[in-house]
């Protein structure tokens, strides 16, 4: 095992198996020069992530095409155990007619009933790092 | 109560009474131009957020007097409820020997044992946000 600053490091096998379980990500990206950090809930395509947004939000404007960060983890704060996972990479709306159809049929609702969040964006990683805090 | 996009909007002092208990929150900052989101554990003084770094780390480096964004949220899965909260401004290191004093007495030990976090950052923040996903 690799650690990093007291931190195991996970390898890339991994850190995809601990993704594909929580509901709720995080996505990072510039709004206005600002960073912000804001939760999804999403799913896992192979190595894709999928979230929805609504349109004319400002979020699918920052998103277009932007490189963005995007973070699950999980924390046992009785143990002070837990592990993070970080992706980057290009986020892009998903268009084709394919693509919408196997998005469509992930079944993901977003947990906010109101907002149409009727677009589709993906997340294509070139970056993957994870850490984990073991018992001590 | 304000909505947006099917999201409760919330008050300040409603961000500031929810992030005052949750252990981890994460650290969203720009490393060689890319994105990224950090896990911290942290403690509220007032109305700013304090966490520790180690010493020659990038992330020390790229907080240095950075606008940064930092994140705490609660989600249920099993409901669909929760919240978040957004907070965004200036990091600094901690370096004057009153502030580190209280710092220190604030007993915040990181919970990877083995990096040696010796040093004090302090968010200000000049933009608050949170939402809430309510009970259908």
């Amino acid at each position: 095992m690799l650690f990093d600053d007291g931190l195991e490091l996970l390898d890339e096998q991994q850190c995809f198996e601990l993704i594909d379980g929580p509901a709720v990500g995080r996505v990072g990206v510039s709004m206005g020069a600002l960073p912000v950090i804001l939760p999804v809930n999403f799913r896992l395509v192979g190595r894709d992530v999928l979230f929805r947004t609504a349109e004319g939000t400002k979020l699918r404007a920052a998103l277009d095409n932007a490189i963005i960060a995007f973070e699950v983890d999980s924390y046992d704060e009785h143990t002070h155990t837990g592990w993070s996972v970080l992706l980057v990479g290009r986020a892009s709306e998903i268009t084709s007619r394919a693509d919408l159809a196997t998005a469509d049929a992930l079944d993901l609702e977003p947990w906010a009933g109101d907002g149409n969040r009727d677009h589709w964006v993906r997340l294509r990683p070139e970056f993957v790092s994870g850490r984990r805090i073991a018992a001590a």
